[in-house]
């Protein structure tokens, strides 16, 4: 898909978004952004990576966002600055598509509680439901065929894709964006044992969520048994996430896809979970965490750093091998001792 | 967020709903439910964990449910139980916030087929969409945007959340709970291949569900092949979790979040499977097999106890190492019996 | 659940349909399929897997596919061919029972943009929402509450169940089947960090999907950063997978229930990844790899085979004293060595 921008921007407009120093013709207009080897002439592209310095010179860009130490080897115009991954960021927004047109309005087709304070400039698309008592912000999108429960509140710019779930008393901040069949605020998963049966735990408390949030697609954070589950201000998580009830996450951390985080456990700030990571319930990972993917944590962490677990790929016969002897370690261990001693 | 119920209830009340000896003021009201440390002056609290037995003494809730041995130590009033944890599932209901005003009737936006047959006191809200032949038992309430395909039956007072698919020709019991985006009856992944391309295996199973079944948000049922998927009485569900065609899972077990069971996998009654375990196809577990969290079982258990496995989370630098020896484990133990040997 | 086909099929009709060689009445007519076990008087039932053999000469069932070899021990009317199980697959479908009763036509609440394109036969459900510019391949089967964004298109055929998503710019080929709650489009999880803060790497690319492709309940398909997301044809992926921005999946592959694909990482043609599969990013995959459950893929694989990560499960007890030995796994290998010198 060749994406392209109506009208585009000239570089001049590009290189002052970015805080980048133009080397070229600040007039050329782009229409596109793409990679320094899908790049057609009109687009922009960028080098972050050194190892895709080879693809540099062969570009067919219209203008490179590089670093200052790759801006002579640069073939075109280049845009220059000290971090070209975040230029390429900070401009990405410029070749947006419109996720959709979000007429301003409630749409006819939306069931709109009479005691929900909506905030300016609010768009409602088809078939959404918003309960009673619900507050959302001015600027906000909310998608069709999504569910806003009772007393929940969305601050301002929320952003909303279709089929969005939340539950009933969820506090959002600012600038979230929450996509499709994510659900905030289902209720966390306890149940007491009456020696017969299981005898649930009502939900009783809520979810409160930062600004500038992102949830992914099919994510779901449940609710607190006894008081909040609670995600801080620039937590970004990614699709397929599960996060139990009264679970906390520090500000700018990120939980990427299919990470689960068992009950009550409380991420740091900045941690960064790799996909797949497996969180216990009731541990602490101290702030500045970084979990490689798949790993299984069952213990608190309290030391900042890089941690992993898991035995890696192998060949199946080769692989088979090592486990029938993982099984034997402590004895193997033990006859080592043994055979140090003799 | 602090939860609080509108007329609140006397002690007395809740002594007689938890089966407690109240040791105090009866007729004392709490309108709230809380942890021992951020219990308000209204609020009941419990302790289940001794080592919260520190917060005990500190807590300014106004009544705790406590055992027998910690009554002694309650500085305010106490509701006293064999099992406080067990009270506090039996009283939290006390407490819970409706989800939403569910409104008895069916929604002027829902489309539900004349052949559906809808039981006495059901809400139905907005968008849902309810197929023909459907049965719905009495007491039921089904939220906003969810489907409900043909020939399938909900029993009596089942409570569906916003956003919920349920297939045709689903069994599902009594009081059953199910939360948003979860997916009950889609087609189990058969293929065969014809030696140029998949052929689909049509899904011409059902599922059938017990009663007293929750299932957490965004998981999936699949339908059976041949014969129905089964979940038996009083299985719970967590969030994220997937289970396979022609799995059946016995009365009584618990699926905690991210778990995934592939197909015509058995799990016997009692078990209970911690966030993120995995098991393969065709096997069978036990009664009373608990598997600790992101366990990875590819063969049959016969025998109950606790099962794991994994390696634990090490800091990276040594855990690259392990993983490069866990590779020559074979080798190593060759070299082991040599040694011995010589 | 028993499923019948209204009226049935002859063996004579159904034997022609898979290729196989009749043996025995050709007029009898039979009116479901079920397991050799399950199987009643006017059900066809299969034998492909030789570990039943002992199951064929007790079937109740009217008719069997069997295999050459064991069609002599068949002790009804036979359908004789190679591969009993793909005549299995091919003739399921006659049983199949009608996901739900597909009007063709869009129905008086679905709101469709004037400027969509909807092809003959179309049948577009309640309440979904087709976006500006969207196209709608003949034949194709929308149901309830999904929504399809601005200039996607579907080919011919498609089939889409309740509460799907497609996003703004999806691309997908023919005959595609798609589950409720999956999600097409979805933002990759793209950041820059700014020294403060995350700033959103706005996800400008699309998804591109072939056709015969299958998505299961729950699954998520990431649009791409810069260019698109790569489904190819013939491409089956199970329920609660998460497909990352940019990943590319070559034709042919399967990727079963809770796999994990991080981003940019292509997979060759052919490969069969096992249930709770995690694949890191940017790695590359060789056409005709099987990775089985649960495996953790870190490095790229350049040959085809079979290839296992993990421990396997134990009892815990002794599982506890292995993790410990992991940890020491160099130090014991270093004694090793030390011992041989010695």
């Amino acid at each position: 898909m060749t994406t392209t921008a109506n009208s585009g921007w000239t570089l001049n407009e590009l290189a002052e978004r970015a805080g980048a120093e133009l080397k070229g013709d600040g007039s050329r207009r782009v229409t596109g952004f793409s990679t320094l080897t899908d790049a057609g002439s009109d687009d922009l592209a960028f080098l972050a990576n050194p190892a895709y310095l080879k693809h540099l010179t062969a570009t067919n860009a219209a203008a490179v966002l590089v670093s200052p130490e790759h801006a002579d080897q640069c073939p075109t115009n280049a845009l220059v600055l000290k971090n070209p991954y975040l230029g390429f960021a900070l401009l990405s927004s410029c070749f947006a598509r419109t996720p959709q047109q979000a007429t301003v309005g409630i749409h006819p087709s939306a069931c709109v509680s009479e005691s929900a304070v909506i905030g300016e400039n609010v768009s409602i698309a088809a078939h959404t439901v918003i309960g009673d008592n619900v507050r959302i912000g001015d600027g906000s999108i909310i998608g069709p065929g999504c569910f806003i429960g009772d007393d929940s509140e969305l601050g301002a710019d929320a952003l909303l894709y279709a089929n969005v779930t939340i539950y009933h008393g969820v506090m959002i901040g600012e600038r979230v964006i929450i996509h499709s069949s994510a659900v905030v605020g289902g209720d966390g998963f306890g149940f007491a044992h009456d020696g017969r049966q299981w005898v649930k735990i009502a939900q009783i408390g809520g979810v409160t969520i930062g600004n500038d949030v992102e949830i992914g697609a099919s994510s779901s954070i449940d609710r607190g048994a006894l008081g909040d589950t609670i995600i801080g201000n620039d937590v970004k998580i990614d699709s397929q996430v599960q996060v139990a009830h009264n679970v906390q996450v520090g500000d700018h951390s990120a939980l990427a896809g299919c990470v689960g985080v068992a009950g009550s456990t409380k991420i740091g700030r900045g941690c960064l979970l790799g996909g797949g990571v497996g969180l216990g319930g009731h541990i602490e990972i101290a702030d500045g965490v970084t979990l490689t993917g798949m790993s299984m944590v069952t213990n608190s962490i309290p030391e900042p750093g890089v941690y992993s677990s898991g035995t890696g790929v192998l060949p199946n016969a080769q692989w088979r091998k090592s486990v029938v002897r993982f099984r034997q370690l402590d004895s193997l261990a033990k006859r080592i001792g043994k055979l140090e001693k003799s």
